[in-house]
């Protein structure tokens, strides 16, 4: 970047991201355009192109710009309510209408464009994944989890069935749903007498 | 349909699936075209339309030609054990290349084409659930499962973490993290002694 005036920087960007999405939302992914966002955000199309090299990059942080904030973990001392609370954040702003579609559309990009899954990962699950582990390193270290708890699977086993749902059964993500999956992934957390 | 002759109607159609694949293969999903397909098949477009509305439809039938037999679980008295048999099996064929890019471009298509998204659920998931719900049924009733295991969930909490990892981390689906899955998922199965 040769250009930093970080101010206007910073509005021009908010304004195209947000074009992107009221776009997207308005016609669906598959006719978003850099051209129509440029547009709609007033810019020519070479101000976007400056920053993203790609629609689908563009769309990318345009999404990410809706949820960056606020989806770390809290550590009250209740390991399940904690992870509980921010999956359900997270399921609130991703998972459902109005901008769940708009994410499954970048997940499905994501499979044809191996930028955008790379950037993807890096970007936003990454940071979840490690965010998660540390919040379930504090709990074994408080005694909260079993000593075989396979805690670098743990964020596979929380949303991996919250993105089966979102991807494959298109079914929503209810909060009874979130409830299931935690008693699931954690059964076998800690220590149980014999139920007989 | 109103030309019924089996064997020719039959024949052609393995050709055109065929050819699906061997494109997508050899181009990616993105550049497939029902065009191209017929040209390679050696049809005529009419043929492939009167069969497939759309390319996605097509490509659906072509991946699940694929894997359509040999996914239904054994009985062999360890559940675990005949689970993982179909997961292994399952993650072979479409979770890895060849085919695994091309299942994943087919449930890329699917965020944005809601007839594929239902075609691939009614053709593929429902069966796949419901043949897992009866295997896991049948080991509840042979006293292998605690009274508490979420029979419903449990497919979501199998195939979840196979799916996150396709389409979302892309990493590979080792036979490892296969086993993981169900050390995980089966964790509070069965009545444990206290660890302590």
């Amino acid at each position: 970047m040769t250009d930093r005036r970080p101010s206007r920087t910073d509005h021009r960007t908010d304004a195209i991201m947000r074009a992107a999405l009221d776009l997207a939302l308005e016609l669906g992914y598959a006719k978003l355009s850099i051209e129509a966002v440029a547009n709609r955000a007033g810019v020519g199309k070479h101000t976007v192109y400056r920053r993203w090299s790609s629609r689908g990059l563009l769309f990318l942080d345009a999404v990410l710009s809706l949820n960056t904030e606020g989806l770390s973990h809290s550590n009250t001392g209740d390991v399940v309510a904690d992870l509980r609370e921010t999956m359900i954040k997270a399921v609130d702003v991703l998972g459902r209408p109005p901008w769940g579609p708009l994410y499954q559309a970048l997940i499905g990009e994501a499979q044809h464009d191996p930028e955008v899954a790379a950037a993807l990962n890096q970007r936003f699950i990454e940071p979840q994944t490690a965010d998660t582990l540390a919040r379930l390193k504090a709990a074994k270290d408080q005694g909260e989890l079993a000593p075989d708890f396979d805690l670098d699977l743990a964020f596979d086993m929380l949303s991996g069935p919250l993105y089966y749902r979102l991807l494959i059964t298109q079914q929503p993500i209810t909060h009874d749903y979130i409830d299931r999956v935690l008693q699931a992934a954690f059964a076998g957390m800690s220590p149980r007498p014999p139920t007989r």
